[in-house]
C-alpha cells in the first residue's frame, strides 16, 4: 500500500470522500469568494476613513453632518454584506426548509457581486413568480454559488449575466437561467459530462492536475443527486450559460 | 465503473489528487476564518456606527473630535484584517522566497486571533531569534493556520496558548511551538500516523465519514513533504500542542 499507486475505494453508499470534498469545497467558495469581498470591504472602509477625516478638518456644521451620513450608510451596506456571507457558512448545508428560491438568489449575488463589478460585468436578476419549495438551503446556495463564479470566470469583461426564473407548471419545475449577453440560443444540451460524481474523480487523472471544471462538476453533482434537478448548459466549448431545473 | 464501488487510481508522482486537495483545502481554511473575522468586522463596523450616531447627537466639538478618533482608529484596524486576509489568499502557495517566519506567524495570529478571543483563550507569541529562510510561504502559512484552528478546537475554553520560536543551530533548524497552558511536557512523540497523505485517503474509510483530524493531517502532509520538515505532538489522546521544526 505504501507503493508509487494508492489504491482508494470509496463506496458510492458510504461516499465519505465525496462528502468531504464537497463539505470542503463549500468553505473554499466562500475563501474564493472572500478576496473579492474583502477588496470590496476595504473600499468601504476606506470611504469611512475618508469622510472621517474631512469632517475632522472641517468646522462647518453641514459638512460634518453629510459626512456623518456617508459614515453610517457605508456602515449599514458593510453590515449588510457580513452577515450574508455569515447565514451562507452557517446553514448547515443538508438541512431541508421551506425557501424562497429567489431570495436565496438575491442574496448569493450579492455575495459574488463584488468579483463582477471588478470585471465590469454588470449582472441583472429577474425574479419571477414561483412558489415557495422545501429544500436543502445551504446545498442549493453552494451549488448555486459555484455556478455563479463559473460564468464570472469564463464572461468576457463589460458583459452583462442575466439571471431569471420562472415556474414552468406543465413541467412541474422551476427554472432558474443564468445568461450572459452574448448566448442567445437556449440551454438545449444536458451537461451530460457532468452527471456523476466519478467523472469528477476521473478528472485528477487530468495530467495538469487541477480540472478547471471541478467547480461546475461539483455543482452539478449536487443538484442532481441532492436537490434531484437538473443542470443544462450552453453545448458550446466555452460555457458561459446555464438553465438549472428544480422539480417542485 | 458505474457501480456501487469506484475505484479512484491516483499515482503519487503525478499527485494530481492531492494537488487538488491541497489547494481546496487552503480556500476551505480561509472559509473557516471567515465566519470569525466576519464577526470582528462586524464589532469594528458596529463601534463605528454607534460613534457616528453619538457625535450626530452631540454638539459639543471636543466629543465630536474624540468620535472622529474613534471612526478613525476602528478603520485603520478593519484595514489590517482585511489586509492579512488578502495576502493569504493572494499569495502563490508554491513560490518559495526569502521570509521571516516569525512575521508568517505574527500574521497567521492576527487571522485566527478572533475565534480564540470568542472562546476566551489567550494567545501569547514571543518571537524568538530565528534566521530568514528560503520557503515556500503560502504553504507554510496554510499549514500553520491549521495547527492553529486544530488547537483552536482541542483547548478549553479560558485557557492560553504560547506560542515560541527559536533557532536550534546544533540541529540546523527552526523550532516552533503552539502549546496550552496545562501541557507541561515537551513534545517528543513524533507524529507517525500524520506521515503520508495515504493515512488522510484511507480516513475516507472512516465510516463517520468526515475524519476529525483531517487538517492536521493536511499540515503535516505540508510540513514533511513540501517544506522538508518535522511533526512532533504531544502524543496524548487529545492533541493540544505541536512542535514544529523547519530545516536551517
Amino acid at each position: 500500500m505504501l507503493a508509487n499507486q494508492i489504491e482508494i475505494q470509496v463506496k458510492e453508499k458510504n461516499g465519505s470522500l465525496v462528502d468531504f470534498i464537497i463539505n470542503l469545497q463549500r468553505y473554499a467558495v466562500a475563501g474564493q469568494m472572500f478576496s473579492d469581498i474583502t477588496h470590496e470591504l476595504n473600499n468601504i472602509v476606506g470611504a469611512m476613513l475618508g469622510f472621517a477625516q474631512i469632517a475632522k478638518m472641517t468646522n462647518k456644521e453641514n459638512d460634518i453632518k453629510k459626512c456623518f451620513e456617508v459614515i453610517i450608510s457605508c456602515s449599514e451596506k458593510a453590515k449588510q454584506i457580513n452577515n450574508s456571507m455569515l447565514s451562507y457558512l452557517q446553514a448547515n448545508s443538508k438541512d431541508e426548509r421551506e425557501a424562497d428560491i429567489n431570495t436565496i438568489i438575491y442574496q448569493s449575488i450579492s455575495l459574488a457581486n463584488k468579483g463582477f463589478y471588478r470585471k465590469g460585468i454588470k449582472v441583472s436578476f429577474l425574479p419571477g413568480s414561483i412558489p415557495i419549495i422545501k429544500l436543502r438551503i445551504g446545498l442549493f446556495q453552494h451549488a448555486f454559488l459555484n455556478f455563479l463564479l463559473d460564468v464570472k470566470k469564463n464572461i468576457s469583461n463589460g458583459k452583462e449575466l442575466k439571471i431569471t426564473t420562472e415556474h414552468n407548471e406543465k413541467e412541474k419545475q422551476i427554472e432558474i437561467n443564468l445568461r450572459n449577453s452574448t448566448f442567445l440560443a437556449d440551454c438545449r444540451t444536458r451537461a451530460e459530462r457532468l452527471e456523476s460524481f466519478q467523472d469528477i474523480f476521473n478528472s485528477f487523472e487530468n495530467p495538469d492536475g487541477l480540472n478547471k471544471d471541478i467547480n461546475v462538476r461539483i455543482a452539478s453533482w449536487i443538484v442532481n443527486k441532492e436537490i434531484g434537478g437538473e443542470v443544462l448548459n450552453s453545448g458550446e466549448e466555452k460555457v458561459t450559460g446555464y438553465k438549472i431545473k428544480i422539480p417542485v
